[in-house]
């Protein structure tokens, strides 16, 4: 249960658990603000898994063995922990993948390639990730399905009208970010999962920008689907999860097949283990799945609320520093509860890729890029953007620095 | 390179870098003969991963800030590295996954739904694991192709007569295990390679019972892919690797979309980026990668050669112990040059799962169960087996006691 306490964070407290973040280059300490991209992980993460490796470390599927036993209990308790967090009603419906991208995939793979129809739709929206937004574009070309774009306005929200006109009774899914990792919105996730079961569809929501960032249940917003990442929350790589209604996932065919995920197999044919093992063949991220364990009760021992506190606060001020200076542009809503902890912008006569590479040279972690939303970018009318994270561990500070750095770029640039 | 150096082990120093293999349970110390379902983890691939935590971690991609080109260089090596490794040509041949179950699956989704066509041939082995078999079935139902199994005999080899009748111009793909995770059987790859190859047919091997414990040579065996796990080879876990001829990996559709893979993305349509990445969309396991790259390096100080033939030895004391014991039954090869570092037995009277229980009463870890190879428990006419496998860090000394527990089973079951 996320904590009530919205005290604000002992930042300073809590950067001394981040190692890296008191590196420095030239001199200069690092700024991160890549969090979008990829968390820092706290050293209670980091000493989870090497606890794991140098105590416990076996192979799971309930092996008869003590470290067999250990390790299936804490793989097991990890699918538990999850749940809890975001409100899905228990270890069944929790699928351990290796990345939001492969949560996508399943879906698309496992349901979309078996259940859709020629002239049945997909409607996304046109501030979708590449996960979504390419995986969807194949699983329709295959099957014949159609994929719809539900429009982004100037101030780059969903355009809702456009979205109640495309959902209709054609719509066989609607899949979309919870929050924007380009334009930091914050989509009304649960006004579209209740259109899309208006009209007997799934939906997908990609939460990757909005778990590590705020309270989330799964419940409240009555996803079919909802997919994130370890690494962007606090946690390790090489996991990801996906969470599916307990009927979907019993109703749907595998993804990967292999060992684990099996009840019999003969020469002739094969029947399908329980949840969430059904979905999780072979040797699944152990270590990751104790490291994912860690970051929840980190993240949790903070408090969800206070973490997002935090974040929109840093993100208002670096979109009120930013928005001061006539000559950037900034990408998405203003801040309010509609914004999530990023921005991305541009500086006039600068290419992200310049500016970025100034940001650097103070050590400043920006990423510039499309951000893996190019059809978004081309709908932006420019081919890249810069874009500052932020996390639980950044301060005002930094944000001053990355403002700082801007008169650099302009002197060099312009 | 692996080194020529022969000269046996210094088991005990190289057990200390395994704290795990400290522990004890009921005062007793670890006994870890599950080395074929996971290995454990030396200091220095648990270390490289904190390390990579705790100094470098960011995002890849070629981001523009000095953490991501560190994690970005530092992911581009182990990819080098694992290349070297296996004798393949250069990282573009090198795909990382989460586990070998994926890259069979990979193949079999990227290649095989596209590319096989009712009637053709599917050729497996009867000793495939289940990563292959229950994919291999699956894509043959989708696809209209036929599931062919070379027989094993009673000696647990590959009948190679019957494999050269199933491999025929109808065979489109032959995949088999390099080193059997039951029988320990080693397999005559570059010869089934070659009879694939005379036929058009493609030459899948999966080597996650091979990489780990003696030098391969994709190209000596002129696979056209091949496969296996970090988490059997002294590495983390949530890592596996898919080696395929270059050729091959550019001629084929990608499996996972998403992030990272792409060259252009519209509304309407993708194109597809450079090899490896076009295989890898999303954040892949990037600290794996390090711990992985880690491995090799540990595994080759030891050299490879050395490490097969402490294994083999201990393996052949396992054997001849166990093959004393009248009421012993031993499945696969005697040892040999085509027998590998497990060994798989039951003992009359007692079921399986009772005996690893005696074992665990007594701190010895080992497998009971089908070992993900079903069919070929039926072959045999067991329900299941219990399985001894065996790494570096493994001595006579663990042998003796698994061969005295023994008696504690005939006494409490007999």
């Amino acid at each position: 249960m996320s904590q009530r306490n919205l005290e604000p964070l002992d930042v300073g407290a809590i950067r001394e658990e981040f190692p890296v973040l008191q590196r420095e280059f030239d001199g200069q300490q690092v700024v991160y603000l890549d969090n979008a991209a990829t968390t820092q992980t706290p050293d209670a993460v980091v000493d989870a898994m090497s606890d794991y490796y140098r105590e416990s470390n076996a192979n799971i599927h309930r092996g008869i063995h003590h470290l067999s036993q250990e390790a299936s209990i804490a793989y097991e308790e990890a699918h538990d922990r999850v749940a809890e967090f975001i409100g899905a009603d228990g270890r069944e419906e929790i699928v351990f993948t290796k990345n939001t991208t492969e949560s996508e995939n399943l879906v698309a793979y496992a349901w979309g390639l078996n259940e859709l129809d020629p002239g049945e739709k997909i409607v996304l929206t046109e501030m979708e990730h590449h996960a979504s937004l390419v995986t969807w574009q194949q699983i329709g070309e295959r099957t014949g399905a159609d994929v719809e774009y539900v429009r982004v306005d100037d101030d780059g929200r969903l355009d809702l009208d456009h979205a109640r006109e495309l959902i209709d009774d054609d719509a066989a899914i609607v899949s979309a970010v919870h929050v924007s990792n380009t334009l930091g919105t914050v989509n009304p996730v649960a006004e579209l999962a209740e259109l899309a079961h208006e009209h007997d569809a799934l939906a997908f929501v990609d939460g990757a920008q909005a778990v590590p960032n705020r309270p989330v249940d799964v419940a409240e917003i009555d996803a079919d689907f909802y997919a994130f990442s370890g690494h962007k929350m606090a946690g390790p790589t090489g996991i990801g999860v996906l969470y599916g209604k307990r009927e979907l996932l019993e109703e749907m065919e595998p993804f990967l097949y292999g060992g684990g995920m099996i009840r019999k197999v003969t020469f002739e044919e094969s029947t399908w283990g329980d949840l969430p093992w059904k979905f999780e063949p072979g040797t699944p991220p152990i270590a990751e799945a104790v490291g994912l364990h860690a970051a929840v009760d980190w993240l949790e021992e903070i408090g969800m609320e206070r973490i997002q506190a935090h974040e929109e606060e840093i993100a208002r001020y670096a979109y009120e520093r930013l928005e001061a200076e006539e000559d950037v542009e900034i990408y998405g809503p203003e801040p309010g509860p509609d914004r999530g902890g990023l921005v991305s912008f541009n500086l006039e006569g600068v290419h992200a890729h310049d500016l970025t590479s100034i940001m650097n040279d103070h050590t400043i972690a920006v990423r510039a890029g499309d951000h893996c939303t190019q059809p978004l970018h081309d709908r932006l009318g420019v081919p890249a953007s810069t874009r500052a994270s932020f996390y639980v561990y950044n301060t005002r500070e930094e944000v001053d620095k990355l403002v700082d750095a801007l008169e650099d770029a302009r002197q060099l640039f312009a």
